[in-house]
């Protein structure tokens, strides 16, 4: 089926009535299965291998699976899982985009109010509350300014670049790292670091760049933040860095494992803080996806180039 | 003794060894008694009678029993305790100066961790992590952005003069309103308030200021902050609006009684953030405050104005 003809697209978020509503309304002429959020290693459901388009991250096996899919709209940045498959593949070029630069906002005001966090004592404060314990003076000199420190921002992305604006009036030294430097200037970059915000994606150059003897180059007060995906940080390293109190703190919204496990060290490692992967929430995150599909459909069934196109390539 | 000889100065801090070797170096040839910091209600310490200065904060009536006290140098911004004291007294006047603008930055910064942490669900994130459990995607439709809100600033002082300049970059709309606003004025803008920021001293002018009318004036989604003192706020009205959904939440850094009582329902109420009286805290404080008084001794004994000479008629 061509681009231009009634589109026939898998819905694969779990949306309410007025979500639903929404799409129909925009979506035109196009005939909509709302399937819901699949697992992970769910079989492919009947009705997506009909479609020529999908809003949402379907497994991906379902789109081995689907010969008339053109277009899938991830919900997500990342698209690590669908880079071992064969987009131009026989039965006709699968176009995938994601949303690149949308969570630029909330995830950086996440990563400010992480490191805030930390800086402030919130992290001992909030559970000394569910106590109903007050300590108050004692807490005081364990207390550090976020003014004044040494920025080192991994990542050039739309994240980095508004995290570098919110930290403007705090006369941070920012140094920026795009994700093509060297490691030799990484490596240079972190005994000079206070404060490390990485916001890189999921590529073989990222993967366990932050080994253990990178962690190391790191000093003493140092808070590592990851907000990009887990794979970048060896997370055992990581647990003995804290626990040996060679690292300062860690704001992590992204582990190798999500849900992270009960069991796991980092749950329990001294001065970390884990977000779950909610940086990028806002209450109206779904209204504002559903918008960003609308707009790609668009541009889908006028044939014209898609707006956050994935290049695995570039691996963004 | 007239101030530029050498003068008697008791010390009301809790110092530690390298602390007090500072101080004694700083001050020359003054004789220095380091007493501890008192308890509210301690009788007189006999050393504190002799004394022409002190630096520390000595119970109000330690201060009328003193004969040849000249300067109390506070080791707070707050004096509304010293409001009731004759200090142009017959025994010869005393001079009384505090640390304003002192915690500007720190008390900023934790303004912004507070708010930060609500907006951003820290406040039901760090719970979750102390018992390991995992929630993630749930949590996201609830959590909410700075960036473009409304935002009031009650007090024009130091604190929210630093306040205003962090907030830049979130491109938030900003209404300061200084102490001698009128109430008018004050009612006019609590409607359109998605976050107060209250950072004003105890004055009569003040005192419970946000009667239960008052707090019900900001709107539903409003976040109330407090880093001035207690006194400004009817706590069961704060209380009942928290519970009962009338109000977003609360940054508390002063309540009217500190330590706050366990059984106070304040320590429990939803989405109250209660940061003890910690928000002027950073590790080098206590240096910072002695750096501080060396400076003014060396106005005391030059007879020069002092730097933060407190003035009751103004109230700061």
């Amino acid at each position: 089926m061509s681009p231009d003809a009634g589109a026939r697209i898998a819905v694969l978020l779990d949306l309410d009535a007025a979500q639903e509503a929404r799409l129909r309304d925009g979506a035109g002429g196009a005939a909509l299965a709302f399937l819901g959020a699949p697992t992970e290693d769910a079989p492919p459901d009947p009705r997506f291998l009909d479609c020529d388009a999908a809003f949402g991250n379907p497994p991906p096996c379902w789109i081995d699976a689907a010969p008339d899919l053109r277009w899938v709209q991830l919900e997500s940045v990342g698209f690590g899982e669908y880079a071992g498959l064969d987009l131009d593949r026989q039965e006709g070029r699968i176009r995938l985009a994601n949303l690149a630069g949308f969570f630029a906002e909330p995830v950086a005001e996440s990563v400010l109010a992480g490191v805030l966090a930390l800086y402030r004592a919130l992290d001992r404060l909030i559970p000394l509350q569910a106590n109903a314990e007050w300590v108050g003076d004692p807490i005081r000199p364990t207390m550090r300014l976020l003014a004044g420190r040494r920025v080192t921002l991994l990542g050039d992305g739309a994240i980095n670049r508004r995290v570098a604006e919110l930290l403007a009036p705090f006369g941070c030294a920012v140094a920026r790292l795009a994700r093509a430097a060297s490691t030799a200037d990484l490596d240079a970059a972190l005994p000079q670091t206070d404060l490390l915000v990485a916001a890189v994606p999921d590529t073989p150059q990222t993967r366990g760049l932050f080994d253990r003897d990178r962690l190391a180059r790191l000093p003493k007060q140092a808070v590592f933040v990851n907000v990009g995906r887990g794979s970048l940080v060896d997370e055992d390293a990581l647990a003995d860095a804290l626990e040996s109190g060679r690292l300062a703190g860690a704001v992590l919204d992204v582990t190798e494992a999500e849900p992270l496990p009960p069991g796991h060290r980092l749950w329990r490692a001294p001065n970390a803080l884990l977000t779950q992967h909610t940086g990028g929430g806002t209450a109206d995150e779904m209204d504002r996806k559903i918008e960003f599909f609308l707009d790609n459909l668009a541009r889908y069934r006028a044939g014209a180039p898609l707006r956050s196109a994935v290049d695995f390539e570039r691996g963004y």
